[in-house]
């Protein structure tokens, strides 16, 4: 399980975007819609180039290393390769849509927030990635294959302590403590994920706890964050924290999806992994709880594979009966449902907020988010 | 090469400073000598054990835990480990006496910013022994030894983000920018030092700025850190910060001196280890400098364990051998002589300020750095 799966091109964030967003408009039925689209369509995807060219902006060495230009490019390195892979920017681009409904367009103030947002979740990856040995991120080996896990705990740091000084350097001190909170409750999430290895435990609260922690939190903090740097007020901002929330609940939910319906070769992930890891997603926890023989069918490959990795049937066989197994539930359809619903609890507390162009790319972001296939 | 070797007994630290502390007193030669040690050594005694039950407190379950007191705990456990161990305190002993030398007391903020030079630093030491892949630590197994790497990772995340929390709640902007500043420079110098890894590259430069980054530059934020707090002003600030700067840099020259004179049982640390690692301390960078046969013995010698780890001359004869020839230039001495010049410095600055018991004690925290054994 994870916050992120690949994406299939280089430029996969802004049509991801769009192509919900202009489902919305012609749904929502204003009247100039064609103008008010192409209008949509320019601004994001001017805000997305931008946005891009910012995050780039922080692993130059020549910004972020004036002294040590030499010596201690290694961190820097490393997380750049992670930041050159294209990312979908969900993150960033919430942000900027946060402070846009408060009217509030992307200076320098929100680029460094959607910026320091961006970076906090290619911090954990990397950190993650060596806490769970991953071995592909983003369609390529992760980090710690390339760089080594030294490196990508270094990476990680780096990435953590920029992100943190462009949220001090804007200014928010509210803004502050919350990402510094919700980085504490990531490493919580993490560490209770951590425990869970090697058991294969179908618990629901757990999963919650952890999709909460690592994912939700910081969708949540992203949602925010936008909207006080544009001055909106507290009763907003709350409703744009449960908004920011139920997405990332929901998104969390649809990297389950795809991770069980996908092509490993798109998702770029690896089921027995995550088994391997005791990560049970949320199909495999719905798909438990009616078939029983799934646990012990999952147990038993892990030892068949752990006893002996070269005979018998191939860890790929090995995987695909397991999912089969869960595809002969209902676990599936059930996954998209529970992400829809959260998804729908999100653009409901938007749509207590006034109707704006913002509020209805934010709309088409959530839309995106549980339609997407990658 | 290490900022920390380990301490013999439960609680070095109190006497460690209280001994020095009293040549210094004794030397100055005030009047009412008696009294003033008295006074001093009741003070520092008590700040010392205040600022222990404040450390420990930070990973007490229920403080830092509140909702998830059933999950996540692993991370804050691996941090307990660490922290629970006698370490010297130096980092939390200087904030306090900055902050005295400005009139005021170890307080509710002081006690938190103290708290937080410590958790940094033990932060670093959980993130420097996974890459550095340490075993021993203050005497006792590394705590990725007994939790795993993956915990480690996590418990220093956990300490940091606890760590900057605690400076963000004080609410001196100057000083929270300042500690990013700092952890980033950490962070860099070990990307340097792990640039040289595989490498026995005797180079002063790269030496000095590792040291700067992963050891000075905390001490220096300690220092200005308590001064801040006591409304001290900006050229005083600044000799504290030069003072911070000389003394870590002549701890880290003990910490080198002391491995290699120092029982390996004591020091809690492995020559060879540090060599393997491409880490040159400076009575090593010396020694070669003189001694043109000992980086190819140091070469031969990681190729002879590397090759046969079982056969011909046990890693510790080797070890031997290589500290013989160390020692036999004046390295040692030379190293020992820099870090008094450090330490002098350091007092030399400290003396351009009014005289104080306070001045007073920080000059012995100075002098038991360089006199340590241990």
């Amino acid at each position: 399980m994870t916050s992120e799966t690949s994406t299939s091109g280089s430029s996969g964030a802004p049509d991801a975007v769009l192509a919900p967003l202009e489902a919305v408009t012609r749904r929502v039925g204003h009247g100039n819609l064609a103008e008010r689209l192409n209008a949509l369509r320019s601004w994001l995807a001017d805000d997305l180039g931008e946005l891009e060219r910012a995050i780039q902006a922080t692993t130059d060495i020549g910004e972020t290393l004036t002294e040590d230009a030499e010596y201690g490019e290694l961190a820097v390195k490393t997380a750049r390769y992670l930041l050159a892979r294209p990312g979908k920017r969900i993150r960033p681009i919430v942000v900027t849509l946060g402070a846009r409904l408060g009217g509030r367009g992307l200076d320098r103030e929100v680029r460094d927030l959607a910026t320091a947002c961006e970076l906090v979740h290619n911090a954990t990856l990397l950190h993650d990635d060596v806490i769970d040995e991953g071995t592909e991120r983003r369609g390529a080996p992760t980090a710690r294959v390339v760089f080594g896990n030294s490196a990508s705990v270094l990476a990680g740091d780096h990435l953590l302590i920029h992100a943190l000084q462009l949220v001090e350097g804007v200014g928010y001190r509210r803004l502050l403590s919350s990402m510094l909170e919700t980085i504490g409750e990531m490493v919580t999430a993490e560490a209770v994920q951590l425990e869970q290895r090697g058991r294969l435990n179908p618990d629901r609260d757990v999963y919650l706890r952890v999709a909460q922690g690592k994912t939700a939190g910081l969708f949540r903090w992203g949602f925010v964050a936008g909207a006080t740097a544009a001055g909106l007020d507290g009763d907003t901002l709350a409703t744009l924290g449960r908004c920011g929330n139920a997405l990332g609940i929901a998104f969390q939910l649809m990297d389950d999806v795809l991770d069980v319906t996908g092509d490993p070769a798109v998702t770029g992930k690896d089921v027995l992994a995550d088994l391997r890891e005791g990560k049970l997603t949320w199909p495999f926890i719905l798909a438990s709880e009616v078939d029983s023989g799934l646990l012990p069918l999952m147990r038993d490959s892990l030892l068949a594979i752990e006893r002996d990795p070269g005979g018998g049937h191939t860890p790929g066989e090995l995987a695909l009966r397991i999912l089969e197994r869960v595809r002969a539930t209902n676990a599936v359809a059930e996954t998209r449902a529970f992400a829809a619903a959260q998804a729908e609890l999100a653009v409901k507390a938007l749509r207590t907020l006034p109707d704006s162009v913002s509020r209805r790319a934010l709309e088409a972001v959530i839309e995106s988010a549980v339609s997407r296939t990658a």
